[in-house]
């Protein structure tokens, strides 16, 4: 009997992922990973030229490729029977092998493997590998550090409404917002009247080669991918520099 | 000229630690890391095993040993004082030769480094690696997924008055709440008083073998080290197993 493995990969520099899923990666025989369709895939990308010749792959295609009907009871569903499908194919070949599943970032902060796992319970071995989160790669990318002594930090998705987003706003020292993309002027509009929108950051592909860092400020609203992330920078408490004068 | 080059160890198992900060740990000839006096220090424990035989050792022992006057001007100028004289000791190391600075977690989440990064700021090349952060190591070794879809997260320390605990706690999806200890009957009362607190666990030395993990309405408030992290974990959208019935 095999187990189903996930890697966490990180942020995207293939240097950032952890050495236990480095050499599990390296040696696996099956390795599966989500992609939009059509696409190469950014976890596969991640590792390229670090897998076997001879290992096998499953690239699980998202059946949408846009997130236009995200609620809807439809897109849900073509989601579900998604993840049931794969559930039941990895833990197919898990009868006889290892599996090593390809997940960006942390796999439990708000990956897509969490709907395999769920799956999985009772029906294969399963381990997750932690990995730093897209987050913490993109406030190392902006090069000063992000949260000081009491600060608080929420980490807020741009899909909610803009006034939740500006009532944890109004009490946040430090933020992240997730899934930006074509929300990003609501994003905007919140910060703004938080008085915040002036010490925003909009980061993508945090520690890649490709990476881009810009004020929001400066940012153009349509020019945001769903994938970038808008970091706003904690000031609390630190002993001061050359101490009590 | 050297470089200052912080690393990330993540949350403790060394095999968590990434594939670039693990070759620049054991190829380092100078390598810096804080500890309480008189102990040989967590960070310094990671990489047991990995440093060079001749590597030099730096100790930074913090100037005192409990959080006990937290907030007196006494506390913040004697650690003041104790950032201001090993930036100039390492800025002087890196005059000839790159020094490792070993950090537990990521450097720039609530680290101690911070300090030293921004007393170094124009006199030594400073170079910081992400690392996984404790919160993702501990949400991580309890084993279930951590957020979902819109959740809203909210990093909290138990530092802070009960009632901003509250207020934050109400409109959290998942939490973390950090520097524990003796706060933890405080951060008892809020969970209580938001109806989380039979969702939440306390996770010591997350990703070790030590670890330890509990229901923390099963924890005795007077065990409760420093660094124990409080979770809630999330329970956002998600496509349900086997889709529209």
């Amino acid at each position: 009997m095999g187990k189903i493995i996930c890697t966490g990969l990180g942020p995207g520099d293939p240097d950032l992922i952890s050495v236990k899923s480095d050499r599990l990666i390296r040696g696996a025989h099956h390795v599966a990973y989500f992609r939009k369709a059509g696409r190469a895939g950014q976890a596969r990308a991640i590792v390229q030229g670090m897998l076997r010749a001879d290992a096998v792959e499953y690239p699980m295609e998202y059946p949408v490729t846009t997130e236009m009907h995200f609620d809807s009871p439809e897109y849900n569903d073509a989601l579900a029977r998604f993840y049931d499908d794969w559930a039941e194919r990895l833990a197919a070949v898990a009868q006889g092998a290892d599996v090593i599943v390809l997940c960006e970032g942390d796999p439990f902060f708000y990956g897509s493997f969490m709907h395999l796992h769920t799956r999985l319970q009772g029906r294969a071995e399963v381990e997750v590998i932690p990995g730093i989160t897209g987050m913490t790669g993109c406030w190392n990318a902006v090069g000063t550090p992000f949260t000081w002594g009491d600060d608080v930090l929420s980490v807020l998705m741009a899909t909610l409404p803009e006034a939740d987003l500006v009532h944890h706003m109004q009490r946040s020292d430090a933020m992240v917002i997730m899934k930006t993309g074509r929300n990003l002027p609501k994003v905007r509009s919140a910060l703004q009247a938080t008085g915040r929108l002036n010490d925003a950051w909009l980061v993508e592909r945090g520690t890649m080669p490709t990476q881009r860092i810009a004020r929001l400020s400066d940012v153009d609203a349509a020019d945001c991918p769903y994938f970038a992330i808008v970091l706003v920078h904690g000031q609390g408490r630190r002993p001061e520099i050359g101490g009590l004068e």
